[in-house]
C-alpha cells in the first residue's frame, strides 16, 4: 500500500448536522463528516470565516429542516448561550460543544437554560476533541484533525443516553478515541497534561528573554524539548487557562510546594566544613528529579498502550537532500520499522544525529543492516 | 557519498595524553584522540572501570614520560585535588578538566595549590564539552560524543595562553565547537540552559506521579516534549546541581517571581459580574505566555545560526516498516532537504503523522512531490 489512506466504516452520525463556528475545530468537523456523506450546514457570526469553511467544502448554509445534531464550536465563553439557543430552537435535535474546558461551560448552561433545565439539558452531552494545529481558523481545518487523538466525552448529570450516544457517534465517525470523564475530572485531567505543561514551559522560556546571548549559544536538546510549546499563541491559551484557572492553579501551588522545598535547600550557605552544600540538599535534589522519573513513566506510550521500552540505534547524517531517505530505506529493506526518532542537530557543521528507536529485538539487525550500507553508528542504547 | 564519515585534518594536540577518570567523558576523549593516532594514557581509581576503557581502545597504562596534556575526568567534587596533583607532577604539562560546573572546580584549585598558585595555574585552563548520554560509564563512549557540540573553554585570570591554546586545540581535534566563557559567566549560562531546564521539567512530571490514569491517558506531544529529560538519572544530577547550586537558585527564585504573580491572580475568586476572572487574570495569563514566545524565539537554530523559519507539511504515516524512508526517499528524489522533523504519534491507530521541516521555497515542490507519489498530506503551514 503506498498510500496510506483512513478506513473509511458505516457512519453512524446522522445529518443534518449544524455546526456552530466554523474556527479550526467546526470547519475541520464539517470537513471529516462531508468526507462521509453527512449533511452539514455551517453557522458563524463572521460572513467571512463562513465563506471561507463552505469555499473549503467543510458544508452549506442551514437547509428548511430540523438538524439532527448541533455542535457548537464557538469560543468557550459563548458556548452556553449557544448550546441553550441550540437546545430550545431544535427541540428534536441532540447538541454537544467542543470547548476544551467543561465545568465552566456546563455552568453556563445550566444558567441560560433556567427554568427549562430538566426538559432541556438530558439532550446535551459536552465534547473535548483533543486536537489543534499551531495556527488557528478554517483556512487550517482538516478532515483528518481527530484521527487517532482522544476525544473527550463529558455527560452531565442529565444527559440521556441518546445524547450520549451521538457524541460517542460523532468520535467514532471522525476517528476520534473515546474517552468519558466527569466535568470536573476532565478540567482536572487537562490541566495536568496541557494547561500546566504549557505555563511551566513558558515559565521556563521566559528566563531566556533576556539572557545573554552567549549563554543561548549552549543550547542543546533539553531546553529545546522542554520549550518548544512556549512559542504558543498568548491569547488563545490566555482564554483556555482563564476558563480553567481553579484547577491550573491547584496543580501550580503544588508545583510550587516542591519548587519551595528545593530552593529553600539551595540557597541555604550553612554547610559542613569541607561540604559543598548544606545538610539536606542533596536528598532534596535527588528527590524531585526521582519524583520526576515515577512520573514520566507513567505517560502511556505510542498507540495507547503502557510506556515501551525501545532499543536505540544513534546515526550520523550528513545534512543532503535523501540522506535520511536512504537511512530509513535501508532500515526497511531489513523489514526494521522505525517506532520513534528524533533529530538532533549539531551546533555548526553539517552533520545531524538521527535517534532512532527500535523494537529491542530486532536492534543487532537494525545496526548490522546500517553497518553493512555504510552508515556511522555514533552509539546505542537498550533503554 | 553513502557513508558520511568526521572529516580528519591535521591533529594539533600533542600526545601523550594523560586522561584521569575513564567514564564516558574521559572514554570518549581517549577514543576519540586514539582515532587520530594521539598517544593517551589512561588512569582510574577503578581497576575495572581501566580495563574496560583500555579493551575499548581509548589508551593504555602510562609510561615513563611525562605526557604533554593532563585531562582530568573525575567527579566535579575531586576535580579540584586531581588538577593541583597533576600540575606539582607534571611541571611540563598543561592540564585541563571537563567538570560541568566551573567556579567551584576552581575554588578548589585555588584552595589546592596554595602557595604555589602563582607557579603552578598558568598550565591550566578549564573545558566543559557540551555533550552526555542517556547511559554513564566507559561501556557508553563514543570517539563522535563531541561532534558538533559546544566545547566550553574556561580560562582564569592566571591561565596562560598556551594552556588555553591547548584547551582550543583539544577541542578542535575532537570536532567541538568552542566557546570561551568567564567560569561565573558558563555556570550561569549552563544554570539557564540546561540544570533549571532539568529541574524545572522534573518538577512537572513530579506532579504526574500520583495522577489518575485517566488524566494521564489524555497525555500528548506537548506533555511528552515538556518531560522527556525528566527521566534522566538523578543521582548524576544531583551531583552536578549541587555544584551549581547559587546560579540554579537565582534563576529558579526569579521563576518563582512570575509563579508566584500568575497563582496570586489565578485564585483570586473576586470576580466582575459576568466575568470568568478576577480582573489583571488575563493580563498575567497573556504576559507569562508572551514572555515564553520571546525566550523560546531567542534560542540559536541549527548549525548555530539565528532561529530560521522553515515552512512545515504534515504528512499521515501508517505504521509499517519502510514508509518513513519512502516518504523520505520520495522528497530527496526531487531534491528537497529535511530541516527537522517530529513523528506524532495517535493514541491506539496504527498511523503516525510526520511533520516535517523544509526551507519555505521548497515547500510547494515537496507537497507536490509527495502529492503525486500518493502520499496523504495532513496539513501544511508557512511558519
Amino acid at each position: 500500500m503506498k498510500s496510506p489512506s483512513t478506513p473509511v466504516g458505516p457512519t453512524a452520525t446522522r445529518g443534518p448536522v449544524l455546526i456552530v463556528g466554523t474556527g479550526l475545530i467546526g470547519a475541520s468537523i464539517g470537513l471529516a463528516l462531508r468526507a462521509r456523506n453527512v449533511e452539514v450546514w455551517l453557522q458563524d457570526p463572521s460572513p467571512t470565516s463562513l465563506a471561507l469553511a463552505m469555499d473549503m467544502g467543510a458544508g452549506k448554509l442551514p437547509g428548511d429542516r430540523a438538524p439532527e445534531l448541533v455542535v457548537v464550536a464557538a469560543p468557550p465563553d459563548v458556548v452556553g448561550a449557544e448550546v441553550a439557543d441550540a437546545l430550545r430552537k431544535y427541540p428534536s435535535a441532540y447538541v454537544t460543544d467542543v470547548a476544551s474546558v467543561k465545568q465552566s461551560v456546563i455552568d453556563d448552561i445550566i444558567e441560560a437554560t433556567g427554568e427549562e433545565r430538566e426538559t432541556l439539558m438530558p439532550r446535551y452531552a459536552g465534547s473535548h476533541p483533543m486536537a489543534g494545529r499551531s495556527h488557528s481558523g478554517a483556512s487550517s481545518a482538516q478532515a483528518d484533525l481527530f484521527y487517532g487523538r482522544p476525544w473527550v466525552s463529558v455527560p452531565t448529570r442529565w444527559s440521556g443516553h441518546d445524547a450520549q450516544l451521538a457524541v460517542r457517534n460523532l468520535a467514532g465517525d471522525l476517528g476520534g478515541v473515546l474517552i468519558t470523564l466527569g466535568p470536573e475530572e476532565h478540567d482536572r485531567a487537562v490541566a495536568l497534561v496541557s494547561h500546566v505543561p504549557q505555563i511551566v514551559s513558558s515559565l521556563l522560556a521566559a528566563r531566556l528573554a533576556e539572557a545573554p546571548e552567549n549563554a543561548l549559544a549552549l543550547a542543546g536538546q533539553g531546553l529545546r524539548d522542554t520549550t518548544r510549546i512556549a512559542s504558543s499563541d498568548p491569547d488563545l491559551w490566555t482564554r483556555i487557562i482563564a476558563g480553567n484557572a481553579k484547577s491550573v492553579a491547584e496543580i501550580l501551588i503544588a508545583l510550587r510546594g516542591d519548587l519551595d522545598r528545593l530552593v529553600d535547600r539551595l540557597i541555604d550557605t550553612d554547610t559542613m566544613p569541607g561540604m559543598p552544600v548544606a545538610p539536606g540538599t542533596t536528598a532534596a535534589i535527588n528527590s524531585i528529579v526521582a519524583a520526576g522519573n515515577r512520573g514520566v513513566g507513567r505517560i502511556p506510550g505510542k498507540h495507547g498502550s503502557a510506556p515501551k521500552r525501545w532499543a536505540m540505534v544513534e546515526v550520523l547524517i550528513p545534512d543532503e537532500p535523501g540522506n535520511l531517505g536512504r537511512l530509513f530505506s535501508d532500515l526497511g529493506s531489513v523489514g526494521v520499522n522505525i517506532e520513534d526518532l528524533t533529530l538532533d542537530h549539531s551546533v555548526s557543521q553539517p552533520v545531524g544525529l538521527a535517534r532512532i528507536m527500535v523494537a529491542p529485538q530486532v536492534l543487532d539487525t537494525a545496526i548490522a543492516a546500517l553497518t553493512d550500507r555504510g552508515w556511522r553508528i555514533a552509539g546505542r542504547d537498550q533503554q
